[in-house]
């Protein structure tokens, strides 16, 4: 069977005020009226159906994200006691799953990403999952990179080694490079942007953490043997467990790792910048979404559904206002309104985070 | 006896949204916790008593300015049916003083001005009345200017003609300047920002009506004749009267003119931009009046009582928010806000109005 894995931990700060600690980026209606994470269930369910979906996530935030998707039992949640990235919350998930299906194939998929074209996107999770049938390959999707970003790891692929079931062999993953080193990356035309999604087998996952995580690997065993009232027990064995993504602790290691190109459009939005690049604007070139007054202003990206906007003489701005808050940042600075969250944070301004 | 006659029909939009059709500029408090008009009328009070108060506003007004200064009687209160610019309603007060002290005296003082040193305001009226009984001059205040300033009417005034009171005799009055001529206003030495204060006796302004503008003083003696019911009539009299300045229809023409210069600190703030001008500053040029979380953000002025701003990596804005409108405007472009009103005006707005 086909298990979908969906990993809603994050905790980005770079939406605010839109985005909340208990209302992360995959719980926002960026575009359109679903949330990212309503839309990455929807997108995934004819290949794997509600009832073989797992949803990773935090305490904080399970009981809001179940409220956005009611159809879901709590069987379908499997909740971090604490963020550790991405290595321990696969294993755990890859844990449950050998229990209940231990020749069942995983589909790791973040929560928070904005795929458009649903056909090609299932068209290539199916490439790889053969891939994976066909040689127990860890298999990973690869996007053509448009521009030398550094805000995205990378992965290098050999052109020349393609497999029956159309992927490539993987000759390294990159963290997320420097700018150079992102324009050397795009000018060599092997390689991809890492998109975070994954696919394999419990049973091969499983191993590998056993082989390359011999830690995590153990710790995941003594929470196998944990009676579901030990609740105080399980968060003291996750708490102990180190903070590493699957990239760099397992799949950097691994041998025999596949990457399937992707030929959908996708973007992990990740600030308020891009979501202007990605919207429709109008001859001035702004983003004016509920029909505020523009009096000589261009670029900008205007959100703020019950207070009405006057613009005048500005540009380049993304405004979001929100019942308590509101941002005004310039475009450039998208990046830095983590730094207002912070500045939040240390001043116990706690009702706005 | 002397007479305030506080001109306060204002309808100025370019301190939207704080201001608004029913809440012009002379009834906010944009500095301190009195509103414009309520400091006006207690400045002049040592000099002219509420009893001696004459303040000629709107229809549209009259109601929620008699609510700013409860201590006032109706009989305080004179009010246009439609506003026809200054000559109009300062012949209407002078009429009405004509009736009840004929011997008697006026000071016209602007709702909406921003002084903030009393005794030398009231040394420089005080000077101005002595002017006036001693010839029975038209006087105005004079301030002396510090920039060309294109927002002022200029007053010229003769340096070698000085009276016994210290006033100056004019030469002419001047409208509003391009800013090649305000640099030649202030380069010669001998011109003075046009207050709009005037002082006179009431005998001396009905006669310069009569004589400068005499279809104005027609209408006012018709308006005379009318009994307390007849609105109606009064409307259509009153509407049929040319819009015009006291400046432009009186003083202009008239001789015996003199100027005081003002010994005090004065300002028509007109817009946003000079609210940030006059306003302490922090350390990065930003007036913050509310504790708001500003991170890369310089010389900016930001008002948002009700809810939380974050700046991020902008500059020369001014930041008004209210209850229903927020208004983000580039300093250099504060005087473009009524263009934002305008365009409300023209999509009938109405309820931001």
């Amino acid at each position: 069977m086909i298990h979908a894995v969906i990993l809603a931990g994050g905790v980005g700060s770079r939406f605010w005020p839109r985005s909340r600690k208990h209302k992360p980026k995959q719980m926002l209606n960026i575009f359109g009226k679903n949330s990212l994470i309503q839309e990455t269930i929807s997108r995934i369910s004819s290949l794997a159906p509600p009832e073989q979906t797992l949803i990773v996530t935090t305490r904080d935030l399970v009981k809001s994200i179940h409220q956005q998707l009611p159809d879901l039992k709590a069987d379908n949640f499997l909740v971090e006691p604490v963020g550790r990235n991405t290595a321990p919350c696969i294993g755990l998930a890859a844990m449950k799953l050998m229990e209940q299906d231990p020749e069942g194939y995983m589909v790791v998929l973040p929560a928070d990403h904005l795929i458009s074209d649903r056909e090609p996107f299932i068209a290539c999770l199916k490439q790889a999952l053969d891939t994976a049938r066909q040689d127990d390959s860890l298999v990973t999707i690869g996007i053509q990179p448009t521009h030398p970003e550094t805000g995205y790891g990378y992965i290098q692929y050999h052109p020349g080694r393609r497999k029956p079931s159309g992927a490539y062999e993987v000759v390294t993953f990159a963290e997320k490079p420097n700018y150079a080193t992102a324009v050397r990356f795009l000018a060599s035309g092997d390689f991809l942007w890492n998109s975070g999604m994954f696919i394999w087998s419990v049973r091969r996952i499983l191993a590998e953490i056993e082989s390359s995580m011999p830690e995590l690997y153990a710790a995941l065993m003594e929470i196998q043997r944990l009676k579901g009232y030990e609740v105080e027990q399980f968060t003291n064995l996750y708490s102990g467990i180190r903070s590493i993504s699957v990239d760099y602790g397992i799949m950097e290691r691994a041998s025999n790792v596949a990457v399937v190109k992707a030929a959908f459009s996708w973007t992990d939005i990740g600030n308020w910048a891009e979501v202007y690049r990605l919207s429709p604007k109008d001859d001035q070139g702004n983003v004016n979404l509920n029909g505020h007054v523009l009096v000589d202003a261009r670029n900008c990206y205007i959100d703020s559904p019950d207070r009405l906007v006057a613009l005048v003489g500005v540009q380049d701005l993304v405004v979001i206002n929100t019942g308590d808050a509101l941002l005004i940042c310039h475009r450039d600075h998208a990046q830095d309104v983590k730094k207002a969250v912070e500045y939040m944070e240390r001043h116990q301004m706690d009702k706005y985070l």
